[in-house]
């Protein structure tokens, strides 16, 4: 359990939450407390998700947001933000959780933030937090994800800060903006989350109100930090792979054949087995709708092009998948547009993490 | 390798290809081979895809036809349908396959159906026949495929021979009715093939011309059982899952909703590990465009229903995971349309057989 206070002078907020239809307790409430603007407190508990859990687990939500208001000074419930995760269709401990909520508030700390990354781990190895230094001002986050990671936001809790002066619409602008290019582009193992939530709260503290790109871009950063580090950490991975799609007639395009590309089990195995096995990418960009030619279709990996015109390229023992990182470049040959996404190999210790246990 | 020869008196045919816009070279030429509408014989070979070869894979596939044409007697190249099955972007090894031709048409016998479906086996663990039988007539079948199984056609070479005396766009109309209710609802891995290939050939021998409703049953009967032999066979599998979904508002969102959960890596992990997680379940569900409201959704495994109202149901321990087959009921409360699909769990092997080596 983690909770994160903004001191202020300011409160404003912004969010952006999973766009999968069923979605928890935790998203539908905090969904309602952004509409309203301002966040003071994010709670965040891991070891339940709260999700598929009726009414009386919405009611465990506001009960969890009560009890948070109640034990800070000055601060209302409508304005506590919750984040859980955990197993979907379980009620939360509640006896647990409420006296937990109360250790947080005695816990709290101007420099907690590295201990509450690590508090809000479930399966992952290590915690995730990032930073970028404006003029005066500071954008810091903290993340939490290793499974589920997928489209339409990866499943992570996400928490940035700032100290910058600014309203909830700008905050909401720079957040979505960033979101569209950094977490909607990682994708683990294709499946979407229930609780997925990204939160940016600005205090105002800096009393500085920095240039809109320059804050945009810091955002953007930080949130580009974190994806790549849940796609370092994704369950069972030994492999993180990056699909660069250009030449696309659209970025739509690039974007469509990207997910194909990273969603892909056969392509995820091969890599695995470090065999570049550029057919499998291009039938994963066959059962899309972008726009190409199967005959002008080239893919490298790794740099060398395997697939010329849809055909037998460069001898693919030339290729060295033996680091971690592999790069697939696929060329639609149909415009300008591109787009990176990020995804991860198959393997046997996925298949372990989320078979030998309910998660 | 294996050979089909219809021997007549009638050679019309149909054909259903993959969807990939991605098509192998056999695919390519099989299509334009059936727009004539007369398949004399069908050649089929494991051991290369012919997939992404370029021009020069085309002319590997017609030399074949044309070997086959030259060793029988009669035949036309323009007749004879190819399939081929293995690795995508190498090229076929002619200077064994056209001798192997030869091998074939030697080795042709009127009882050879057996020999045939073992024959063009790959990582198929059995081969696969069917037949059914009406009244002076019989719809036989043999296919392969055990990975690639996905939508719009699982991957497979199918060969369907009948002794039904009927015209081309009659089993043209009776082929696609069967499939789009059978190959297309099995998904062993989400993944789709460039060389999906399933054809229906059409001799008269028997002189009898059944009523057509008769005769469609026939040949959904023999696709339904081929394809349950599939998934029954799917690479890794230590489970195949049954997916009803029910009470949608169309068949389509029956369908999308169940290909959804047919594709769900999270949710195939559950299965191999016994969890009976429906929060998997119904996150899938949550990520389709399907008519529903998520506290009206309702979830059995193995009938024990652990979903009630989008929440916790009846006590998750109460279900018997232990059996080959898992039966997953989703009720989508939205109507009165309803789709079963076929898909397996997802296992270690799994990914060692798609890592290990090339295929």
């Amino acid at each position: 359990m983690a909770l994160v206070v903004n001191n202020g002078p300011r409160r404003s907020a912004a969010g952006v939450f999973t766009s999968n239809r069923v979605k928890a307790a935790p998203v539908v409430w905090s969904e309602q407390v952004l509409r309203v603007g301002a966040v003071s407190a994010v709670i965040l508990n891991s070891g339940g998700a709260n999700a598929c859990t009726g009414p009386a687990g919405f009611q465990d939500t506001r009960a969890t947001a009560e009890k948070v208001a109640a034990s800070l000074e000055g601060h209302r419930a409508g304005e506590v933000a919750v984040a859980s995760t955990g197993l979907i269709g379980v009620r939360l401990p509640m006896g647990k959780l409420l006296p937990g909520v109360e250790s947080a508030v005695a816990a709290l700390s101007a420099d907690g933030g590295e201990e509450a990354a690590v508090a809000i781990k479930t399966t992952d190895s290590v915690h995730k937090t990032a930073v970028v230094e404006g003029a005066g001002w500071t954008v810091g986050g903290m993340a939490k994800g290793a499974g589920m990671l997928a489209p339409g936001l990866a499943t992570m809790l996400v928490v940035l800060t700032t100290d910058a002066d600014l309203e909830s619409d700008v905050l909401d602008k720079a957040l979505r903006a960033a979101t569209r290019l950094t977490f909607d582009r990682v994708d683990s193992d294709g499946c979407m989350s229930t609780n997925d939530t990204v939160l940016l709260l600005a205090s105002g503290a800096a009393g500085v109100t920095p240039e809109y790109a320059e804050f945009a871009e810091a955002v953007r950063q930080v949130c580009d930090d974190l994806a790549r580090q849940l796609i370092g950490d994704a369950e069972g991975a030994s492999k993180d792979i990056r699909i660069d799609v250009v030449n696309a007639a659209t970025e739509d395009d690039a974007v469509e054949a990207g997910r194909s590309i990273a969603r892909n089990n056969l392509l995820k195995c091969a890599i695995h087995g470090e065999d570049p096995n550029w057919g499998r990418v291009l039938s994963a960009i066959g059962t899309t709708s972008a726009t190409f030619e199967p005959d002008r279709l080239n893919v490298a990996i790794n740099g060398v092009w395997v697939c010329k015109d849809g055909s037998i390229g460069a001898d693919r023992t030339a290729v060295d998948m033996s680091g971690r990182e592999v790069v697939i470049t696929a060329d639609l040959a149909a415009g300008a547009q591109s787009a990176t996404l990020w995804a991860n190999d198959l393997t046997a210790e996925y298949v372990h993490e989320n078979s030998a246990y309910s998660s």
